[in-house]
């Protein structure tokens, strides 16, 4: 079965949570990061992105290039990401402005582009001769899978195919060079081969598809690749270990990885890539082998914020049950890839585990990976910060207690960017007769099938869904996991049908109301016995939000807070600061008498309410302390 | 005030606990230790540490060094802390071999002195002109302060005076090139310093006394000292930062240095050598110092178990309050610099505190660095070990699941054999007029000042103390701040006085009998509401002893337990394996259905018992779960 929920030509215009967030992104996320690209944002680290394009097409021309290249060897990503992401707002809101300013862009990247298909400004502006001698650091196939991306996006969204043909052209360069002539490697940091699944799906070019399935296929065969590629250079980027195979995922053939390891992003864009594939050309083995890998990664290494990669050494995937809080580096990325990962393995399988799956990751960690005013980001979201410890401690360098603006290495906020604007590429999906409801977004949706509808919902904070049929035929509505009752009705009368694998498929005719009314209640989360960390911990959900205990709301002093688990959590109000529903616990306060570090002289409790607010709204409130995980009482 | 701990004449002939553990140094660790540096113990990498010394003194004399210098920069002072440890051991009991053996390598160091009183094979023998040029890496003053406590001890111990003699003239050479000719520079790793002070109060020598003030003064007074030294050198034995003045204690001067800092075996000798000149010159600045380094240290960044140094980056200290269990590196060699410093703290002003946090050091991780027969090491001392991600995540490489055997660097086992054998002077110390008792010694004990007591008892599992005066005087016997309780009679009469800051002094006679009673209950102990780590945590204690629970008293599974402390804790049976008292307390074992990370559904809860064993016996039963904080239900 092959689902499809990156189809072209499904077109969803959101309202409500989602359309708040498709608007920041477009009003704010999209110029500012256009700003930073052309390198006129204040306070902010040079970025030289588009100059890096401008100075490769002197090079082409054989031209003098100026200042040369500036910033990170994979720094044409930035620019691809932006025009992802502005395609896709474009899909949503028409901008004439935009509009030509990103076809501006894509004319400066086309002409950077060299005769014989090739595009990277790096090697292009650097040394020519480098190009594809060093795929473990050089990211050549990562930013032409960007861009490959970007083109798709692009030319769904307005029609135009410049850059498209651009990375038509780059596709087949790629593919004269390691099919027709190499016949081997494979990029140290996968993505391309997701990239050429759209390239595929958008072209209908053959090539696309053999050559993701090349990159897939030759991965890890050769354990050795990467050492005798070190070995036939002289120079590198940041002397990577060519021997770390669990680092690049290339410790054996991707069918017979059965964990999730090295760098977390690398993974799952990979896993991404493989899933994708498995669905298009019907690869049961491989569909198997995602899903190993999928078990490993959401019932072993993920955090309950839909965060992974648990430490920063390597940005990875640490051992099984490994989910320190404090020093969690779960990056944004991460999760946006963990996303990417859950939507293809929907388009092999309709399965809710997938969707639940993909919407803790973007309600939890990839929000808050983004301040409420769209203007700072964090990469690493861990799960506790205690100013004085947090961002000080040697160990806990990486746990900033304030999002930051633009990094040297911008790679989260354009990801975040463009997964925002094409969340309806992650919320509804469609086979020939069937539309997907994945996640539960507000606004009007066509499908490619015929189907259309309204729905309408105040989620994630109103667990009333409201499906108002435009064009009838079939609709699989998932029932989430985390819901532990629910009432489902078309048209006033109830539906009985039982979930199957997490969802119910109701036929459907023009006219039709259906109405989801999800579990409201909030709930305390109890961990494994298995995760050391969190071993008498409880956590705070409600719906798809886990939620978080500030330093602001609770006295400055979180440490002290146990929560009483045998009392109710209460709904309380809508803090207008986060725009966010607060939930109240009943709690005590500690208080140990000495200024000594241990004592035998049992703590004095007392009780009180402890205030929760939604993870993805920490840190908007100035430094403070802030916990996930709580203490039970 | 100067009391005398470290006193050379007070004779202390053990029985009881500690005569276990230095005959164990005696007959297993001592002998197993000279094979290494032979290089005759099998499956151990090399030492090469006498060759060196030979090879140096062929150096030395011009002849061709044959396989040259091998090992560590530092490797040297492995011959000084076994000869130190010895020394002391003769001290407890002759043993005519072992001296002739001692005697030979003696004479083999003292051929490797260069003619100027220059003693270092690393130097020496690989290149005499980079002597005295990286005092921030090259260890030579550390070689040197080790190899003076071996001298002292070794000639306390024997009267022979061959390498104090080479000692004596290489503190000559050192004072001539750094005080006469240098006026500048201090030592990388702090040592000396409290090396000269040893040899000042064995010799009478004021160029050590002179010379350790001059290393102490000079320290952080140009914070640019090891900057400069690192641009006039072209070389590196490791490439250390010489910008982080934190890590070596130089980012002040030493008396304005307010928080232990750095590498944690470099903090706590310094700090030893600073106490120790404080009481020697009646220096109440450096005093007041050492004060609020000491406060620093036991109220902020101390383990429950004596531990400090809370991370393997840099071995170092962190900030306050960052205790984390299960990547704690807590080296062996800190706790027992711990127990340096706080009995040098003991020469300047009697106070249990000193004590208290001394006694907690031993008994806790300088012990649990030993395994129980004596054979195998532990560097670091967790307060968790979870087999799968100790040893095993990248975070966790260091938390070793098993002592190893002799390591690369052998700082930790020497060290831990010259402590355990001069116990005495860490248990004893005494003024003109007065014993002191700091802690629970058994054995015959006879005072420079004349008195002379026989100690017995069970400590630290027996709680009773007799104290049979022979040679009667004043006798200070410290009240530990853990014994909630107390009884003390003289002949059989109570003693009511208070006691002063931990201690009660009595007039005694010769024949008199003291009786102390302990406090003899296991009790729970709570943390700091300010260790992010602990929240919801108890660890139980008897005595000065920390307990653990292990996996295998506990049906393999810590992770699910949580303590009852509502229920008395049971002081339970002696383990015949461990040699050691356990507790058992109530306990509930928590058990989650599903194979998931997280669920909403309580756990199941069923009530049990929990067992729980003297830390310093973990992990010599096989590998296992380990966990001294464990949660309470």
């Amino acid at each position: 079965m092959k689902n499809h929920n990156q189809t072209s030509i499904r077109a969803y215009k959101s309202a409500g949570f989602i359309e708040k967030y498709q608007k920041l992104v477009r009003e704010t996320v999209i110029p500012y990061q256009y700003s930073v690209l052309c390198d006129e944002a204040p306070d902010t680290e040079k970025s030289h992105v588009i100059q890096n394009f401008i100075n490769a097409g002197k090079a082409i021309r054989g031209e003098d290039t100026g200042d040369g290249f500036y910033g990170m060897v994979f720094q044409d990503s930035d620019a691809a990401k932006w025009l992802e992401a502005v395609a896709y707002s474009l899909s949503l809101m028409p901008d004439k402005e935009l509009e030509a300013t990103a076809d501006k862009l894509i004319g400066i990247i086309a002409d950077a582009q060299d005769k014989d298909g090739y595009l990277n400004t790096y090697f292009t502006v650097k040394d020519k001769e480098k190009r594809w001698t060093n795929l473990l650091e050089g990211h050549e196939l990562y930013c032409s899978g960007h861009m490959m991306e970007a083109a798709c996006a692009y030319y769904e969204a307005t029609g135009k195919r410049q850059l498209l043909s651009v990375m038509e052209k780059n596709a087949e360069h790629i593919y004269n060079h390691f099919i027709t002539e190499k016949h081997e490697g494979f990029p140290g940091h996968p993505e391309i081969e997701l990239a050429l699944m759209k390239m595929y799906r958008c072209t209908g070019n053959r090539k696309c598809l053999e050559l993701a399935e090349f990159f897939i296929n030759t991965r890890g065969c050769d354990t050795e690749f990467y050492k005798k590629e070190k070995a036939a250079r002289n120079w590198t980027v940041w002397g990577n270990n060519a021997e770390d195979n669990d680092y690049q995922q290339s410790g054996a053939p991707v069918r017979q990885q059965k964990k999730a390891t090295g760098h977390s992003v690398r993974a799952v864009y990979l896993y991404t890539g493989m899933a994708d594939l498995a669905a298009e050309t019907d690869d049961k083995e491989l569909f198997e082998a995602c899903r190993t890998l999928w078990d490993n990664i959401t019932k072993r290494r993920m955090y309950i914020t839909g965060g992974i990669g648990s430490t920063v050494d390597g940005e990875a995937f640490t051992v099984d049950y490994d989910l320190p809080n404090d020093t969690a580096y779960a990056e944004t990325c991460a999760s946006i890839g963990l996303m990417f990962f859950a939507s293809r393995m929907l388009e092999n399988e309709l399965n809710g585990e997938y969707a639940d799956v993909m919407e803790r990751a973007f309600y939890n960690t990839v929000l808050a990976g983004m301040q409420l005013d769209g203007k700072r980001f964090f990469y690493v979201n861990p799960l506790e910060i205690i100013p004085g410890i947090s961002a000080a401690a040697s160990t806990h360098r990486h746990t900033l207690t304030q999002r930051p603006g633009w990094y040297a290495c911008a790679c989260c906020p354009p990801n975040a960017a463009r997964l925002i604007s094409s969340f309806g590429k992650y919320a509804y999906g469609e086979n020939k007769d069937t539309a997907f409801c994945h996640l539960y977004a507000a606004g009007e949706v066509s499908f490619e099938n015929g189907m259309a509808f309204t729905c309408e919902t105040g989620y994630p904070y109103g667990f009333t869904v409201t499906y108002k049929i435009r064009k009838g035929g079939n609709i699989a509505i998932r029932i989430p996991a985390w819901s532990r009752s629910y009432k489902l009705t078309i048209n006033g009368k109830a539906v009985n049908n039982a979930p199957e694998k997490g969802y119910i498929t109701i036929k459907t005719d023009d006219n039709d109301v259906i109405v989801l009314t999800l579990d409201d209640a909030p709930y305390f989360n109890y961990p494994s016995v298995k995760i050391p960390e969190l071993t008498g911990c409880v956590a705070v959900t409600r719906g798809p939000l886990v939620y978080c205990f500030e330093g602001v709301d609770n006295e400055n002093d979180i440490l002290s807070l146990e929560l009483c688990t045998d009392t109710e959590l209460a709904v309380e109000k809508t803090d207008s600061t986060l725009d966010a529903v607060t939930i109240k616990a009943d709690a005590v306060r500690k208080s140990v008498s000495d200024d000594c570090l241990y004592t035998t002289k049992p703590p004095v409790t007392e009780k009180c309410k402890a205030t929760a607010i939604p993870y993805y709204t920490w840190g908007n409130r100035g430094e403070n302390q802030m916990r996930v995980w709580m203490t039970k009482a």
